[in-house]
């Protein structure tokens, strides 16, 4: 069996916050038609504050595809040794005990990925599968969980390294004044985050049994990139707030035939798109808010960062003590497509020395 | 065990001969201090034909990295659904019993994927997972058999798809100029292919036992692109047609590892990344150069098109009337990191209507 070990999450030092934000917003907005409906979406994230890459004036400023792709490389070639290292540190392997790197991010591209420069700089041996992600948007996170785990079941005993890195404030464009667009420059901030998942069953995490994937057919436009040579414009359909009421039945159907009650998990690791998210699948589950502790506190405290979501709600787990033993709970990316990837699995480990609730506000 | 079942193939109709290219590259870069020898690397290419999307004088026009995406996106719109049938009907299955599709492209970028496009209009069903793949260029289509051959050895029973969608003149860049990519402009060409893998172990085809990738440690900027407001701009080093010899003693140990004689394996599936990586490694590997044929073919007919070369040759073993039953092969895809993505298989299923020699030269 497989354990996803503790994440780390690291965010660049550069805050905003939501005061800010509104403000920045009204500024630049204040003859857009709709400034009052985007003042009160961005409000109602409940994004306190996010960390962007670059000051903001510099984050406001659109200096050409191509420089902000080779800022996003420096940047990411900075800050992921830290955060990888943390990882690997946490699940107590080295370098050269990986045998998969599963790279994702959707907010700068190169060809060769990173995986390149990490095996040339980092110790992983030359061996190491390389698998970069940059089509799957927020459920990246997911996806790289249950294919590290598929990676892992078809090799036994080996191991495999994640990696999310999202700058999303690199994907900031001046000239795209959609509500959607006006509400995602209040709501994304930028993180990397990595994760270890051992595949000797050895380790304190989420021992990962069962993974699936899920696309709410015909919504395929709802969150796009408009590929221009200005670089990536997201575009958000104003219909993916409401997307749980279909995603629900399907999370609800992984738990049971995983024998389990989906209203009463131990745990739910749920991608913080945003508040009506986290608000309607909670409901919709039967499950009290608190539940989805650890993912609302990302969205406060970071914002919505991408694919490193799911990561940094798990990394929340960890510091609250984890789950009991033997605890069943499902981690769930949502992003492009719509596409959900979702994952089963326990606690397993050394027992928390919290118990679950304590931590409760 | 899982079958990688025959590839589909389809090539545009537009046709460039060697000839044509040769008198193109002489007429654009007439004053080039090296158009000598860019000539004589284009003829020493062997590429005797090439197909694009579009007729030459559209093909050498850049419209904007934006319209080029759009053209590459209705492209495969309406070329993939045919690859992709004909690829299930080779393998007897239908949409609905594919669990996995790996979409594979460097030449295009969108996000979402092409594979939610595919479950919405091609019959798929929702579950199945979607893994594309943006990054690995030319290795990519070894990847994608290696990354599906995993999966379904993680879930028994279970199907994949998988599909190289490349239309490397997509790529065309008039403004450079270096002689790496004047050579490169004489070599790609574009190609859709397709391939499914049976989980169940039935089916004609290649039976996979394992899979390895390996980098060569220091050349990630060997084979890259820059990511520029004018689309994705290749580079290509001139060191990259000697890493036959850093590689071939990592294919050797791969079969050694399988208990097979890496100069006597009775099928050889080699990206055709251009005629000297075929000549070297077929001289490293010690074995006669027809065993490449079916390489060496396709980069003569179809010109090197990127991570659809490996399903193309391997088309071509299948259509020479496959191997001996029971025989073993090796299938290797190369491309940037400088990444080799290898796997090791043996042909299985109805034996072959002609011996392996009968249709050589």
């Amino acid at each position: 069996m497989t354990v996803l070990c503790k994440p780390a999450v690291q965010v660049p030092e550069n805050v905003l916050t939501m005061e800010e934000a509104l403000s920045i917003a009204g500024r630049l907005h204040r003859h857009h038609r709709e400034l009052p409906l985007v003042l009160r979406l961005i409000g109602n994230t409940g994004v306190r504050k996010r960390h962007f890459l670059q000051p903001i004036e510099k984050t406001l400023e659109h200096p050409g595809f191509q420089a902000r792709n080779e800022l996003f490389l420096s940047a990411a070639k900075q800050q992921v040794p830290q955060v990888v290292e943390q990882a690997l540190a946490h699940a107590e392997l080295e370098a050269d005990q990986i045998d998969l790197i599963v790279f994702v991010s959707c907010t700068g591209f190169s060809m060769p990925s990173l995986t390149a420069w990490m095996i040339n700089k980092m110790g992983f041996r030359p061996e190491t599968r390389q698998l970069p992600i940059a089509q799957l948007g927020c459920a990246a996170g997911g996806a790289a969980i249950n294919r590290a785990h598929d990676f892992c079941t078809a090799h036994p005993g080996s191991n495999a390294l994640i990696v999310a890195c999202e700058f999303c404030s690199l994907c900031y464009q001046p000239t795209d004044v959609g509500v959607g667009q006006l509400l995602s420059n209040g709501l994304f901030g930028d993180a990397v985050a990595a994760a270890v998942l051992r595949g000797d069953d050895e380790g304190v995490g989420v021992r990962l049994e069962r993974n699936a994937s899920y696309l709410i057919p015909h919504t395929e436009d709802w969150i796009s990139y408009a590929v221009r040579a200005t670089g990536f414009h997201f575009q958000l359909d104003k219909r993916v707030p409401k997307t749980m009421k279909p995603l629900a039945p399907v999370l609800q159907r992984l738990a049971r035939q995983h024998q389990r009650d989906p209203a009463r998990l131990d745990f739910y690791i749920i991608h913080a798109g945003g508040p009506r998210i986290l608000d309607d699948l909670s409901q919709f589950l039967e499950v009290p808010s608190h539940a989805f502790r650890h993912s609302r506190a990302t969205l406060t405290e970071f914002g919505n960062i991408a694919s490193a979501v799911v990561l940094d709600a798990l990394r929340r787990l960890f510091d609250d003590g984890g789950a009991r033993p033997g605890g069943s709970g499902i981690i769930a990316g949502f992003g492009p497509g719509i596409t959900a990837e979702m994952s089963m699995g326990s606690w397993t480990g050394t027992p928390s020395t919290t118990t679950q609730g304590e931590n409760l506000p």
